[in-house]
């Protein structure tokens, strides 16, 4: 295992990079997270490690052949690589990475997949800007059994760093794909969105698109226009819900229809 | 209006402290905070405003005369200070405050409160250690009505400032109170948990305690013990939904339910 501790390492530019947010690799850190992303077949580019903890050790082979015993989804030797605590810091958000930080190819799903499965809802991101709320909601959406997370224009990416983290793991089985409002549409599925100003209606259970938005705003005019506007009773000490509770409640009650 | 531009000045010191949740002072930050916490009946022990924005000007004058026309929450001359830039920028989350940040005293509520209404239920918090779902939970329980919040031991403190802007200004409306166990069993109510392993049971609309513990490890045994554990039926693709979710849907569905 090569040990890195220059900042200007290739490297080490490409896992700083992925780590914030920019380029095409996303990152899972900590030793669950990495392993559960190998069992499910994802395949590493990269695997770094913090130079002095247990996985620079013998820790990091027994993890990845605890995922996957035949080790065909582990990276290359070449690809394994322990940075030095310095560097390592700086990249990781230590806590949840306890040292280990992977790099992985972005899932390719499309449309095509999410709606192949009439049995659940198509959960659509109209303009959820906050990364934790986006995560929050694939974690949601996998939990209620929901066929994908559709992310149309203005939300967060479900592969940043912190959606991945909020996602506790759930971005491994949920297909998120990003869309245009048009194309979403496109498909001519019944279309319902969270929105405070519609009715107290139970959610769909199946075969519908189910849309929440920014929470100041709700989803876009284009979506507005079309969906049926689903509220949620509640009391007026409040002004709204966050988003991502709207989603649990919804979700949770769509799956209890099935 | 003061201008304070040292950080060894008492006054700047006392809401730096405040800021990074040490001591009995509790901070609001951003204008629409402050107007609605002074629009409750707080009285602001000290208010800060950053020196060069609009609130350094007449504007903020006018935020309070709007909260309260009759200015008998707004503190005193004296205690309206002006931080240079550099000091506000240094305590406070920019975004959220917009230049004005307040100290207000801790609101002193008691179990009694809490217990007074029959027509709702109480939420505890058994080990919610995260200060963002510990205010999450404050919102939601202003948001499906329920008469309080008891802070068990080891849950994040409902003032913290992270906790408070989780709280979207629900924290005003709901009486959060540290209890310890006994105190809370000794009330005598019916105690429900939330737990993955209890049954599939609708929560209790009224007259009841429904505890949310630590994401992992579920509530205390002290509450397990003698909780009837609900469970909230979901897929088998995730472990486990995030003690916030669990909440928003057992309230919601409480709050359905009376």
């Amino acid at each position: 295992m090569k040990t890195i501790s220059s900042r200007h390492n290739a490297l080490y530019k490409r896992v700083r990079d992925a780590v914030r947010g920019a380029g095409e690799e996303i990152v899972i850190e900590g030793p669950k997270a990495v392993g559960d992303a190998v069992r499910a077949g994802w395949r590493a580019v990269i695997l770094s490690v913090s130079e002095g903890s247990v996985w620079a050790g013998g820790a990091l082979d027994e993890l990845l052949r605890a995922a996957h015993p035949h080790r065909s989804f582990a990276p290359a030797q070449d690809d394994i690589v322990a940075f030095s605590p310095a560097l390592f810091n700086d990249i990781s958000d230590t806590k949840t990475s306890q040292g280990i930080l992977a790099l992985f190819e972005r899932p390719r799903t499309t449309l095509d997949q999410l709606f192949a499965r009439a049995d659940s809802v198509v959960v659509a991101l109209d303009g959820v800007q906050d990364p934790g709320n986006v995560g929050t909601i694939v974690r949601l959406a996998a939990a209620f059994d929901a066929a994908g997370v559709a992310i149309l224009p203005g939300s967060a990416d479900p592969f940043g760093p912190k959606a991945i983290r909020a996602s506790a793991g759930a971005i491994l089985n949920v297909p998120c794909v990003p869309s245009s409002r048009d194309e979403l549409l496109a498909r001519g599925w019944p279309l319902f969105a969270a929105d405070a100003r519609g009715e107290a209606i139970d959610p769909p259970a199946r075969g519908a698109i189910l849309a929440f938005g920014s929470e100041g705003a709700g989803v876009s005019e284009e979506i507005a226009r079309v969906a049926q506007k689903i509220a949620i009773p509640m009391s007026s000490r409040v002004e709204s819900l966050n988003v991502a509770a709207s989603a649990a409640i919804l979700l949770s009650r769509s799956y209890a229809l099935r």
